[in-house]
């Protein structure tokens, strides 16, 4: 990829802030050739990944390189863009947000610094992917699970400041956080809740501070780059108990909701719910064109003959019970006799206990796994995919209403219906799949129409996503409207007092610093 | 209490200032008189009450008039202080932290705004007690329960605000914060989380925010006022049982945490575990002088003699479990197991279950009360209290070492030592209760020598404090010593940017707006 300048920084400057780089990190870590440049592309771009471009990445390996970067990049005015491995996947990869802005790459920072087995927490820096700190627990026979997103092959905090998802009592990552340290944009260091205090013995294990607690603050944010940070875990459960309904018919995701929440709220079930539909078991038989070969989305009377020859119903749900046996089988015939009130067929039952193998593609046991990427691969040719998020109540009058709504308008345009719940107690996060082939100019051209009609309907019926692709941050960030932008205000006012010079991230989540707010809206989707 | 003028504020100014106050209020709701000022002075202040004092109070009725509010205090540089009920006894009550702040009571703003029973939610405005909370359920019918502070005649917000705890599953207060509406210090108003965008229906099911979430922001906070608030609540449960042990001994205690948190993490108890020593079943049973009629702390004999004749351990363990009756039976197994390695005696068990009255003085069941207020009688006199409360690592080896320090910091300074340790899972919270006769000059100077005592030594060996009460809080901000007090300097950033004319709540948890700077640690304790 050819090089794209930041904006405002002139050649003959932009070279001067990449020698400095150089001279923090090394000239190995300053990558600026074209072929550099692609390998920080978003793989999976809606189109072509020039619309968002990287000038340069930049991988130190230390925080003292990164508060030196920081430094630099506000006298150069070189705008960064922090990724802690890059594999953000479908929300725009390893590429900045604003064109020309470049990549501080994490990932030679991947040290884990700690690993509490007691109080179930470790300390890890942004470059720890999921089966690195998996490999460590196993190699150190360490008595703790993990929650894992969908495809775990990306980094532990990363996931966890986007507001990743997983499936286990510990899938809300972003509150598995418990203290952090932060470089903040004018390259000063500092550390959240107990950790303000050096040497407070409470860091990792209290999750408020005296005073604000700052540590939500860095989330989905360009205010500060996280050098590290404390994740809780899992204790190693005794036994588990998997029960796992298939769900015959789309509507029943209704019922389904209103039987798994309650028994959330009540402490019966500690898990997040995953309930995909059948498109998320098909997507891993095969491509599209193994079930239908015609252009357009598969049609409803296709789909019903595909549920029946693979013996899927509509949904599944899958829920798993943790900890003492006895406990558990307490909890599986409550939650069972909570689904025979609407499905008199039993679920299979899978028994685990301490010392007995786990399935090696066990999401609800914490284990890492990219399994479910393999749904790029549907509609074949170079096959990416973007997920629409918004986020409901978990009752059925919301996610029915939701459901109906993405669906019609996914149908409208013609695509395949890939969608799931994941019940995390009060709310559920609606995942709609949409799966394409970069090289088809219309196809793409479709789906970020489809995208665009999505936010603006699911909006209208006043429903937000919770996360989204580069192309989209400006316009879900516009969904957010509250007294004319209220909470856009804040957040403006917040980064021009941190980062007067706009260094961080411009534009991350539809945030821009004075000095580029005049791009809001603009390298978005047409 | 005579008129102590804001800084920086004239005579002339301050009512010009409070004439347009009551324009927007009405006359009887700006409260200026010197008897108005004695309802808002800190009762528990440790020595005179005019050390904290304020000019006046201001009591809004809505938003608007608090946005109106917000304005003529930049306006007439007239420094604002939110309480929501005042009743932060032991931290300062309603009292402000800068003499002459004006009081900005939300009491009058008390409606329950929503009641989600299916998603086990309320909306409520600062000025909704407990009391009323509780009794608008019962009246309402519904099956939910609160999580109540020891002492619960506080507010329900302002409690949460503060990083209040409660002993049962939902007991870390701020957590329990999902979605406010807060007006900035220039009288912006905006909403935290999901409600950004008008309308939308998972404002108070979502604990995050598309970017970061600023929830936690307006805790313990001096950059917002708080106006209204999702509270989640525990939903009924079928059953409950509770489990109680009498410990004997004082370090006891190690074991009792090291049994309680792997029993925490797992799942098998969901609250929080409340572990009082003897002196707080004492203090409900008599006066100090009905136990012992010298000067200076109870002597170690005493207190075993004490220990014996009321049939008492050095420390009381509870457990509740909540929920489905089978599932609690397996649990109690476990847990009575688990304390069974430590202990030969068996707990006292008691059951209840739905349609059963439950006791009114029970906290673990979110029943508010006021019962352990009594402890402020123990010495006698104008008595009062005031908590020493660090944050502690919940194992044996943090709360061993925490005990010993404080117990022998407390006995050196000939004070009764009453100790509390709450186990909320990653960590303990340890109050040390303080009482003092207010008008005993002598027994206050001890007192206050000896809070000073507690912080410096605690700081030193690796613990900070939660909470404190408005004397002591630049003292435990200094604490905060992170690469040269790092915190503290975001802390003003944000101030700063978002409060120019330092109009809200200067001082608070030792944050102090520019213009008012040079008073940190003024006005503390000598």
């Amino acid at each position: 990829m050819k090089l794209t300048l930041p904006p405002l920084v002139s050649a003959a400057s932009f070279q001067r802030a990449l020698a400095a780089f150089e001279r923090v990190v090394g000239k190995g870590w300053v990558l600026a050739t074209d072929e550099d440049r692609d390998a920080y592309a978003d793989i999976y771009a809606p189109g072509s990944e020039n619309e968002w471009p990287a000038s340069a990445a930049i991988a130190p390996a230390s925080v003292e390189e990164i508060q030196a970067i920081v430094r630099l990049a506000n006298e150069y005015k070189t705008p960064l863009w922090p990724t802690s491995r890059g594999k953000n996947l479908g929300y725009g990869a390893n590429a900045p947000r604003m064109p020309g802005t470049v990549v501080l790459d994490l990932g030679r920072m991947n040290r884990i610094l700690e690993l509490d087995v007691g109080l179930g927490y470790c300390v890890v820096e942004p470059g720890v992917g999921f089966f690195d700190l998996y490999e460590h627990l196993q190699r150190e026979k360490a008595p703790l699970w993990m929650s894992v997103p969908g495809n775990a092959w990306g980094s532990v905090i990363g996931n966890a400041l986007d507001h990743g998802i997983g499936y286990t009592p510990y899938g809300l990552h972003a509150r598995n956080l418990c203290g952090l340290e932060a470089v903040l944009p004018d390259g000063d260091l500092m550390r959240t809740g107990m950790g303000a205090m050096h040497g407070n013995h409470s860091w990792h294990v209290f999750p408020l501070s005296f005073g604000p607690d700052w540590t939500q603050m860095f989330t989905q944010s360009n205010l500060g780059i996280v050098t590290k940070a404390g994740i809780w875990l899992q204790p190693e459960p005794e036994a588990t108990t998997v029960l796992t309904w298939d769900i015959p018919n789309e509507e029943d995701i209704g019922w389904v909701i209103d039987t798994v929440t309650p028994l959330k709220l009540s402490g019966v079930i500690d898990q997040n719910v995953f309930v995909p539909s059948w498109l998320g078991k098909l997507v891993l038989k095969g491509q599209r064109k193994d079930f239908w070969d015609r252009p357009g989305a598969i049609p409803p009377s296709r789909v019903q003959e595909l549920l029946k020859q693979h013996n899927l119903g509509y949904w599944q749900a899958q829920v798993r019970l943790y900890g003492n046996e006895a406990v558990n089988r307490a909890k599986a015939d409550v939650v069972q006799k909570a689904f025979a009130r609407h499905l008199p067929t039993p679920p299979t039952q899978e028994h685990w206990k301490l010392g007995e193998p786990l399935s090696q593609f066990d999401i609800t046991a914490g284990i890492p796994s990219a399994v479910p990427l393999q749904m790029s691969d549907w509609v074949g040719g170079r096959g990416a995919h973007m997920g629409f998020s918004p986020v409901v109540p978990a009752s059925s009058k919301h996610v029915l209403g939701q459901l109906q709504r993405s669906r019609k308008i996914i149908a409208a345009h013609d695509v395949d219906f890939y969608a799931s719940f994941t019940v995390s107690g009060r709310f559920a996060t609606n995942i709609n799949m949409l799966m394409y082939d970069r090289d088809n100019t219309e196809q793409v051209a479709n789906i970020r129409k489809l995208f665009n009609a999505l936010i603006d309907e699911t909006a209208k019926a006043g429903y937000g996503e919770y996360r989204t692709h580069l192309g989209w941050m400006d316009g879900v960030n516009n969904t957010f409207n509250f007294n004319s932008h209220a909470q856009r205000r804040l957040n403006e006012r917040v980064k021009d007092a941190l980062d007067p010079n706009g260094i961080l991230a411009p534009g991350k989540q539809g945030v821009w610093p004075s000095v580029y707010r005049d791009r809001a809206g603009k390298g978005g989707p047409a």
